[in-house]
């Protein structure tokens, strides 16, 4: 079975009436819900817990990380982000979702400042499959729409993704590259766009969709564990070379 | 000096009195005109000419290709297609424009059905860089506008492009893939959306600049060329293998 | 359960002994058994059966096909070469095997040459993983060997890899990108160089680990499919965009 | 002109008496000439100078920078990573050389460890061409040879290369991905494995011919400048969106 941390940043459902009304229970609670309804072991880990709910135990027994942050990424503390970035590279999945493009373990992978525009207006997003064959897209139409969200628009500053699943058009004239898989060392990355706190986004059945697809996905296979460093001659050909 | 050769099916022009007024001297004409302006040599081949004015000859002395095709796909003789394939994996650029996507080159060359939604309401479209350090967005702002034009709509059955350089944002909904780059062979090939024969689309001077880009980077670099088939093992290296 | 057609040309175990002794019921049993005991449904199509084994109801039913061929690619018929191209784009993968980088179906996916350097000398080749965290790459150590195998070297003339998983290295000098993925249409496909005819190559244990991994990575998933041509304009989108 | 940077570490060739009969001027000192000959305009820089010879005036009239650094990574001052970070994202190209894979700025561009395996045992390295189309492969023939360098072997821990330009075979049986292009902002990278310290790799012509290709490749293009942030609704559409 597959384990999967919710991390949530879990600061505005607390402090915000009209937030706290559209996820009572915190923003994770639909995600975990709904990726235990797939059969995933889904557990919650928050950013006031210590070591934010990120132990060294926790990452162990995590096959898939997700994440939000928004408005305190700053107080992640660095040796947390250090360690999520070494279980990622170890084989760790990692998904991204919305305001996180911001945060500090998302801009320690890509290199860039992931900087994006954007506009609260509540405006229409339709989000379109342009890679229907990939696993992430499976049980979607050719696209879906979330009828009032944040606009999100390019120039989205990552390196260009390694697959690209979905681009969003927006009511107001963006569009957005909304679903962007990469590897790094033998974790998988993906992005997922929706989800600004104050719109019911986690709730939406086909967000829920793209989410368990996406663990699914990203979930860690069982791949050789490289070994770096100085590396002997391998055996006959080191009679070979020395000659 | 880099030679670009402009294929244009030249039909539309000659048949459609509305579009004859939009592109009186054809809708090569503007194109050709626009990148002698840049400092290319620019020469026009048409499907009625003979060998649809692609010769051996011609061909050889073409370091870019253009190509605008529509309705006449089909009277494209296969034996030329094999030639200008032939020419890209030698290290020709190639340039597909709009309607093109449907060309027999085109398919060739991706391997795929290379079709998508379409619909011709003049609506707006707005051409989006998502790529800004690339070459062929030289000289461009964020976004250009085409005030008229088709509809291409997503999916685009295409190979994922190797850059994505444009995302088109449509009034109706959609969006597409709309400046794509590939290397097939030694050829680069890049597939730009606009230019639907019924709107002055290759008057536009953005929608210039990049096609004046793009010949810029798809122009052949000086790289080997590879040696194919049955190889002697190397000098010293043979004498080791064979111990 | 997977369907996985495994298809074989099937000439040199019938007309040459020394083949014949290596491949005693031809290459295809030990790749078809392999995958049954991975758990696959495996069944057999080879070139001299009608319509080369590969008719509309076996290709409707094959979630994989595995594809090896050398001498008679000639012989492959190019309206079942339609067929099976047809199918991978409506999701079907296809894991390309060794020789078969001049089938037809390879050459017409990936819309180039395919060509190669090869020297039939018997050498080493050790497979390198350059890509750990790829489900392809499930189950090996960093390398395996293949004690002896015709070379096949760069340039090889195919699109870059979406993904490039294995990097082969030749005791004459050479290097070859040995596990190659591809997107197109809705399918996936893997190009998968060992296995020349004259070698126990199919007997090879990280051999038949790798078509297992790739056949799993390779079975289509449950994406939509795209409806292409002319798109109404989507209900109130229309109005706004008719204003 | 283009202008580029060679920051050198140079501490090798000051303190260790065989490194500094291969280069008596330091490491920087073929390399700029080299590029000088090339009708770059070529300025050097070293860790020992204030800021590291990369003050802010430096970057802002560098188009390209190439870096080499070895044994004193660490002592390079984090303010100026991010210095040339934010140069790299703004649309500087870096020239990442050798033992730099392991530098703070390439690392931080990455995302990954960069780590790899080694072995200094003066093997022969051969370079083969794997996209010979691309500029950065011009005026080379299919391969070419260091005799003595160290070897680097995969798995390299590095995101996969937008483009695969190079891979080396090394006499010890190990391969690995010697030339990788990236984006990073509107910046472009380019990694080049050879340049061990005690070899004359930079007085290799085919060496310098490559770093020569890849100043030219990587120096930036007039593409636009995005501007991030809250961003309101364009003319017409704000109109349409708030109905």
């Amino acid at each position: 079975m597959t384990n999967v941390t919710i991390w949530n940043e879990y600061r505005h459902e607390k402090k915000d009436a009209a937030i706290a009304k559209v996820y009572p229970e915190g923003m994770h609670a639909p995600i975990a819900n709904s990726l235990r309804a797939e059969g995933f072991h889904a557990r919650v880990a928050t950013l006031d817990e210590p070591e934010h709910g990120l132990t060294q135990d926790v990452l162990a027994q995590t096959d898939v990380l997700t994440w939000w942050g928004h408005k305190a990424h700053n107080e992640v503390k660095d040796d947390i982000v250090d360690r999520v970035q070494q279980r990622v590279l170890a084989g760790m999945g990692l998904i991204v979702l919305h305001s996180a493009h911001f945060s500090k373990i998302f801009k320690r992978l890509m290199g860039t400042s992931c900087d994006l525009k954007w506009r609260a207006a509540g405006e229409r997003e339709r989000i379109w499959v342009v890679e229907p064959g990939h696993p992430i897209a499976a049980g979607l139409g050719e696209y879906f729409e979330i009828p009032h969200e944040e606009m999100y628009g390019e120039r989205f500053d990552i390196p260009a993704p390694e697959t690209l699943v979905f681009v969003s058009w927006f009511q107001g004239g963006e569009v957005f590259r909304s679903g962007c898989c990469y590897r790094r060392g033998r974790g998988k990355i993906f992005y997922f766009r929706p989800g600004h706190e104050t719109y019911p986004t986690y709730h939406h059945p086909e967000v829920q969709r793209v989410i368990a697809n996406a663990a699914r996905w990203a979930a860690p296979s069982a791949g050789p564990k490289p070994v770096f460093g100085n590396a002997k001659l391998l055996d006959k050909l080191a009679q070979e070379a020395q000659r």
